[in-house]
């Protein structure tokens, strides 16, 4: 089969691969029809995340179940799934506290040995651990383009606003407009957020955010920290979500919430950073982080995309084939794309 | 000053009463500018509700502060506001756990004795006690015709769903659609709810319930406990808001409710029933009940409201003067109007 | 092998029947070192729970595990385990949301077909569906005696509290003192309660609910709702456990809550009955029902058991072979004992 | 009167001042019989928190009510009450959530100009504003030394345990056996905590927290991460608070807390510091920050403290004359003291 692998920084490659084989009675194949290109591949893709060559990268999928362990009976063959990026046994301490992105056999798909040794998804074919909690049934009528959400941006959008105790009424800010801050957004307003201040220096992006129910908030041609005062009348935003991921997103996002409020870095941090703790503690933060909680998520987000309440469609920009994977990781990497769906 | 008394069952009128007087530093005088007849007046109008003859009724109001006692920070003479439909002091054991709702020297506006002997709002002034707590600031560019509801009908429909837990993704029911189970499908949908079944037998109701984002479920040519099972792949409903008060329909509310779902009985309960309880244990509901707290949630309510993620103002069907009080509230009891907005 | 088995309304026998077999890869056998005598049990016993003649009861165990299928990966053959009382997936849509007591393929040790026809514990030998999430390791150290009590009756206890929301500082009363209500009692002050008050009618359970933290309250030499309002400058509890399950306790258990205060009832409820939703409705209470989330909660009673924070053991009051069952249910029937454990 | 007042780096003075008088409705004056000496205290002491000289320092107080404005309702002239260490409103944004930490209007006894300019509690008399909230009384039998701690380090210590999400059967670490950390200890204990390790590196200070139920952990002689590791099967702490304020406490805290763990950073920090993100964000940490609701949490403190739940007494080693101001301040700042009460 094919699979699209990592070969060096800046390049990929659609390798030839024998298909994958149940080992364990936990596990499903997938016949991926669609899988996405996102943010977090990017990473790999410049080198910042150490992947083996020659693994198979992507964690984004829709497929059909060919095959399914006797283990496996939340899902059967021939049902339409989406696979969540990462997998959860249900069985370990933080499983059972419903902390399914702690899992202690969490894997996650095509991110190499440093996160499970998972082989990706961006192939025709798709080994699922633990397929029980990974895997999802589609809900009928739901697009491939749609469902390839559910399981990774749109749930991490949606546990951005979760995971920092959003409650209807409140003013959110959402700082840094990818696709997992629009969702972030979009995300807001559904669960009841009276104003949403979208911040980025995009203009296509802050469009979006327009689209997805956000008051867009130019980084640099409005003063985002005077906007955000103006709209809570003085007091700051009740919730931030720092989508970005650098030490100054997270310093503005502090500083734009109001006392007591919450900040959540959705962003991702990996290394030792400067912050202004004085600025945090005086203002009695709360401070979320950390991957997100997809599988403890994806019910509702898929229940709310598939009443509508969600739609996180109009960000696919670009349908290509797998074959030209390393096209599509080019033009993603060039930043022409907010999300591509490839197609074996 | 005119102000609308109760006199027996089936009788309001008109009255000429002396204006209010400045009592405490931490009253109010509000001028009213607009005042609703609500659902609860009609158990005073019916006699249900024991009311003395003669006393001001009405709890619903907006308009101008014109006097205030030097303890009144939080509003200023000059200031729109609106009030909610009962005090509370933001001091005592009750007020201090946010339990507005339960003050312990909370009285309600127009009904007599057995609530706290306040006088009501259907008049030309009207005295507030509490003031910091009981009125709050129109949002700039609100009508009258939103604000009256947040500190009343919209504030209970959203207690409904805040009491019961909701979360972003649930299905949730509600029984009874006359103006607070309309604004709690409303309230459903704004905080989340994947999808809201709004159940009644006026269509007039189940088509105000489609506009506010519900699904109308007819309660007997439809058979709303199979459209519940069918919309939650058999599970049954998340949430479910009782907004009617009556033995069948906290019996029904019960059975729509899935395993360790949650009622809200939110209508109105005064008496000794028999209830189910064998089906409510072995299903492990939670039953959430009472008054609104409605001065908890008039923050968030007016910013839902100020954004346009909540919009009452549909159920205004009919404007009338106070003069007209009389035949406002015979026009009510003949089911005529949702809600009926009188101008002083 | 030996199995206690219910044969008719007040009789029960220890049968020889065949040693059970592993039929899916997720069970386990339990070879039982103690088992518990219950108050469930004696519903069976009294045949007002219709369990089939000659179905193996006992729903409480410790042992070793003997064998495990290849889907076992929580314990392993030779740990000693307890059990809890029931079953539960870690997959359904109530296990993915931590309601493990309402798994869809939750089934219920040694009460026949209406719980899911799953043979019980007081045996030599007991087969464990869904052995990951159903056993748990027992903490080094930990004699059979307190482990028994971590999978059913403690866990019940503080299943009360938590259900009801008890936070730290709160005043709880418990009524009704029998092994769930004395665990209720120690759990509410393990978890900060500033005062138990502990109401029963026996000296001997008054005596142990002191032991245990609790003031000790007659129902009938003492004024329990007067003691109650004394112990709260008259507000009420805020949280009141009915451990009994009768309509009586009920209702006092809703009369003894403050306003805007809990009521968990625990105790079991099969029928329809009077309630006087006026109270409940004017207090606002919130009232939580149902069986106990076992699962959901062993991880944090063990850990407290394991330490010291709670000690059930005490309750133990009779230890008997597992050859005179007979016996100990003519004895728990006769009322002479809190808990009686069985050895095979 | 006489009042303790600083006068420059390393100087306290007892002058003498008029005594207070009412200047609002909502104020009352406190005739001082106990006022302690804080580690807060000793900041102003060294001059890093900069306090204006001359102005009267001190926040914790017991004391009789010998002046009440008119708006004071909950406490009369000849109470017995003690003091919260800053004020609030109950009326601003922050107040109606709850937070009254956070208050609009919020101010710090005897903390100078840069907290509001609210004149100490170390004299005879003290000026109460907002004495509604601010004050509580003394419940019957408790001495002044326990009263003194609710209104500040036992109220810290507590409301460190809950705003980290402290749940029965969790273990936490507590970082620096101060006061505030030795009753973060005991809080934790009551609150059902199954352990507490308890880290400092004075014998003494390891000595108490043992006696409040803590696990002494030596900061050097042990290997505390070692032995937060083995407490917990490898996982590290459900809940960490860092009572000590140093980037170093923060980043132990933060290692020793398990995956999806809970931090709460109580010691003060005012200043920009490192922090490791990575580690935080890949462990998906929350954490808290900020001084202490103490307001918020004061009910159950006392209520816990009455009933010996909780009993912080064993802390106070010195009993001194107010006169001896100057000796108290030089011997805590020797750290010859946990916490010495002055009697004027």
């Amino acid at each position: 089969m094919r699979a699209v692998t990592f070969q060096a920084p800046g390049e990929v490659r659609v390798d030839e691969k024998p298909e994958p084989e149940l080992e364990a009675p936990t596990e499903a194949i997938v016949r991926v029809e669609a899988t996405g290109v996102c943010g977090s591949d990017l990473h790999i893709f410049h080198g910042r995340v150490g992947v083996e060559p020659g693994f198979t990268i992507g964690h984004e999928f829709v497929g059909e179940v060919i095959a399914a362990g006797d283990g496996v009976t939340e899902v059967a063959v021939g049902d339409r799934v989406l696979g969540c990026y990462c997998t959860a046994c249900g069985r370990c301490f933080f499983c059972r506290r419903g902390a399914f992105h702690k899992c202690d056999e969490g894997r996650v798909f095509g991110h190499g040995k440093v996160l499970g040794s998972l082989q990706g998804a961006q192939a025709d074919q798709v080994l699922v651990p633990n397929a029980n909690l990974t895997l999802r049934r589609v809900p009928e009528g739901m697009s491939d383009d749609a469902a390839l959400f559910a399981g990774d941006v749109m749930g991490t959008g949606f546990h951005a606003i979760e995971s920092a105790g959003l409650e209807p009424g409140d003013t959110a800010v959402v700082l840094g407009l990818g696709p997992v801050g629009l969702c972030a957004v979009q995300a807001a307003k559904a669960a009841g957020a009276a104003q949403v201040l979208a911040v980025d220096s995009v203009p296509e992006r802050l469009e979006m955010a327009k689209r997805f129910g956000g008051i867009a908030v130019h980084l640099t041609e409005d003063d985002p920290r005077a906007v955000v005062k103006q709209a809570t009348e003085g007091r700051g935003a009740d919730v931030v979500v720092d989508a970005v991921g650098h030490p100054d997103a997270f310093d503005t996002a502090c500083r734009m919430a109001r006392k007591a409020g919450s900040v959540s870095a959705t962003g991702v941090y990996a290394e030792r950073m400067e912050v202004h703790m004085g600025v945090i503690w005086i203002k009695a933060l709360d401070i979320h982080t950390g991957h997100a909680n997809v599988i403890g998520h994806v019910d509702r987000v898929l229940a709310m995309m598939a009443s509508g309440v969600l739609d996180p469609t109009p960000l696919v920009t670009h349908h290509m084939s797998l074959d030209d994977a390393p096209e599509a990781y080019a033009a993603y990497d060039r930043r022409e794309a907010l999300k591509i769906v490839m197609t074996p």
